[in-house]
């Protein structure tokens, strides 16, 4: 069996589009999360290249799956540049429990501090539309940032003790006329950080995963292989430091949904209008609002304790107010 | 065939979920419209009985859909309670066009005229959740209704032309812990209005109606039949006016996608963890956020031109401003 | 000295405005805080009549000033009706330290609780304008309000310990056609409580008050004696049911900021175009929007301790999130 | 006489503080309109330096001033870089129109447009803070910019007959950690654009002056001469293209109101703990949150007419919807 990959930009963010089967292509599944382009690899019936390694281990109530990609074929089996992919999976309860933003925000810290240089500035820049709910995450998250890189050039004595953060909302093409990537890239080389965070809303093939898979990777946001648009990328590569992403995933694809459905029910999907009607859809959850405000908050603190050692909740509160 | 009817509260606002089939529940459907409860029924192999009539007409470039509910049967089998049903179907161009606010407006105005009384004071309640984005259209709306009642009684000579019309917002139960039929009662019972027109979002099953079939109904807001809890139902009978319902459809419930996509593909829904997960998701257009604020806009300025008269566009902004 | 007190209505909100002196109308100072308005009474050189009453103490960091007014001399000579009136004072730290919310929220709840009935459900209702940032604190802290009151009737068995609360944001005459006392009084007729708790923002003549100085009464929300509009009044008289008011100052009237200039260089207020270009401003702080989101939670977070015992502050969270 | 000029960093945005007097520092005034520093210079008693030149005109409803300063003296004098200041003067009543909204951008792009150069991209950079009401003017204008240098870049031929224009939202140094020069050096290096234009809210000594007197300048945004903060300024110099700056005053600092307040009544301004109180005041008028919004709208409406040519109101609606 064959498999094509391919891509489709949206309006406000880049989601990948796996395409597999025959020319005809049957089905198309659109997932951000390394985890879940295993699973649709692995649902077609081929098997992992060599290159694309695995494991999985429990932190606390959260369960962590880490996908290395270390070839190109695996680069082509799951669509994603080479690097790690660590996913941190939460148990539904954690967006019910109002307490647990503190303790979730620990857990994402602890991995993602081994991604991170060791010293030196960092910009974490906020990507996304701040006006559509589900893609909100990059901005809201940055309002949450402790931000100090401003301080310890001004009172370098006081708050020497702190790292050197600094923080961007980058917008999007269709409001600034400017690829997010030019923007960063300007901005990267007046500031000279040692790393980027970039966070960004991402989309799942599964309800359940939701604002409750949070993925980490060192691999930079980039749309795929070199033969798009490179400008768009933002990596080591285009950006010259390295590029840690986070993100969350806020919507379901409707095309995804329909085509998950009809496949565990023994189907194909079929060429319909259905189909393009749904094309303009996504799937979220009912508290979509109230999830993506939670959801920023946890990262913007997890960045926060991974940057800035272990501050404590009433510490975190007193930077941000 | 047994025809079984049910009702769902969601958290914040009422969408009726039709059941029918075998008492193995095999496909459940939600829908606001008259209009697709009728395609529902009429799906489900079985005859319309008699007291339900339907015709349809074009108006510009709406579709507009009459369907009048007469009698007992008609009720049980649609669900709906008697009264007029009346929905205006636009072409997805409306949504794209920034001049069509105006004139949508008057196409929505000319049908919903009828339906009001012809003078006395009109009470306009905004339903739903202002936090949460599709359930926003009530809220929203009221924002746009030009509101006189005040100024007719400070100063009846400068405003004679005018209509008295005011506007509540009413919160949902979650918010206030009232019903929302009690705070509305209590108004109606000092303000004595002579109609009261509740404008509130809608759940379709069908992605191509959503923020383009607005559904306008003098039978009130009311959640189904004597057996459900009578303390919620907006109707003549509960506060003693008529009462308009005006509404646009903003979701699709996703086990209402799932069981349309599965049906059209000869499928019955099955009992399954997937539909479980889908409980709590909702379909919405990736641009939800601005169809939501077009919808209410035009909503408002349709009640304005229904209750004022011929009023410009230019004249609207003023009185809005 | 001959004292003349008259009222003026702004567009959003009732605050007084105190004119004393000569026929020739020299000062012109408003307030809404019962201190500022016997400071204001004795600064004219009169002394206070019999029937005002008032002592001060402390409660940790905060200053707790108690008037209590028990004469019609009285209510004319400070311009409030008759009642007590406590106002909590805190420093200007509380609102750079984010700790502070819940301490301070537990500081207002002491002084509260007394003034409140001790069983019996309770209404609160924020007034003011939700789009006009000083006038929001209202509005925004009905959303502070642990809301329990369906929760009760639907499970009483789940919920026993607490108090039913319900909660209202009413709007303002301009944006609803409805006097506010209309729309709370028809409440009030459905929902019976024991008590309306009103919260408001204010106006104070002083500068370091502003979002500093949090007053509570048991007189209701009234613009003055009886000559004014009584339909606007949200006492006991007109609903029924005790009505204690909380709220905090988000203005100076920029009229009395001048007023206070120049007599304390020893001058008096001339008649000249600059005052009148004035009426139309307001005095804030810079940070006010980040004020007032923070003093409308510190009041809901004070009423939810009055009314539910002693919540911890990661309980208070929990219920609200 | 001798005079002094300082400046203040103020946490969001620079304003000028004129000092001027004897050593003891009696009055201090800040502006950031030319037309103002002129005022105050004058009052000072000193007569202009050559080289500060000064016209007035009508155009329409508006009064125009062009004040150019060609030289050190003049510099010296207003505390302003060497340029041309545009103010246009508008009667209150624009405010309260809504009809005006279009018109009142005709006037100003009709003062823009020479200002600009011919041809080439242009950026537009919106400064100032998103999260505080009257300092929100840039933001919120970039939302009404007609953005085009995407689409011209991907569909040459399709927008053919439009000028690139790209838009920026800063952000302001305690949020980002970043000077915003630095963001703009950065992006203007990727982008190259033949000008920037950047938009910003004013400070005015005079209320009368709030959200009805723009002013445009060829200088850029510079808070000062030399001996200040040059990493700070946007000008020609710092970016390598003409700055070319848009704003409205949107609030009276309270030190100001008061001095002018004490001058008028012939004192001056005493050292007391009233005045260090007042400092962090700010003095806007009441319906400031809906001017902000009407004011941004006009200005972003301004720069499409300027560099679009004659769009009508609907086709300016059409490209922003």
């Amino acid at each position: 069996m064959q498999v094509i990959f391919c891509i489709k930009h949206l309006p406000t963010r880049k989601i990948f589009l796996f395409c597999y089967g025959e020319v005809s292509l049957l089905f198309a599944k659109r997932t951000d999360l390394a985890l879940e382009a295993r699973e649709i690899f692995e649902e077609s019936g081929a098997s992992l290249p060599d290159g694309v390694k695995s494991r999985e281990y429990r932190q606390g109530m959260a369960g962590v799956t880490c996908i290395d990609i270390e070839s190109e074929e695996g680069e082509r089996a799951l669509g994603k540049a080479r690097g790690s992919y660590i996913t941190v999976a939460l148990p539904e309860l954690w967006m019910r429990d109002s307490d647990s933003v503190f303790t979730t925000a620990q857990t994402l810290a602890h991995e993602l501090k081994p991604l991170l240089p060791e010293c030196g500035a960092v910009l974490v820049v906020g990507l996304g539309n701040r006006f559509i709910t589900p893609d909100a995450i990059g901005p809201l998250c940055t309002e949450h940032i402790i931000v100090t890189r401003h301080l310890l050039e001004q009172m370098p004595d006081e708050f020497g003790g702190l790292r050197a953060v600094c923080a961007l909302t980058a917008g999007v093409l269709g409001l600034t006329g400017i690829e997010t990537a030019e923007i960063v890239r300007g901005v990267v080389q007046r500031v000279h950080p040692s790393a980027v965070i970039a966070v960004d809303a991402l989309a799942s093939r599964s309800a359940e995963r939701l604002c409750r898979a949070f993925q980490m990777s060192d691999t930079g946001v980039t749309p795929g292989s070199g033969v798009f648009n490179a400008r768009a990328t933002l990596d080591k590569k285009s950006l010259g430091v390295p590029v840690i992403a986070i993100g969350v995933p806020t919507v379901v694809d409707a095309l995804t949904l329909t085509a998950d459905t009809l496949e565990q029910a023994g189907h194909s999907l079929p060429e319909s209008p259905m189909l393009r009607e749904r094309e303009n859809l996504m799937v979220t959850p009912k508290d979509i609002d109230a999830l993506v405000h939670k959801s920023a908050k946890v990262i913007g603190y997890a960045i926060n304790l991974a940057l800035q050692g272990d501050l404590t909740a009433a510490e975190m509160e007193q930077f941000l107010s």
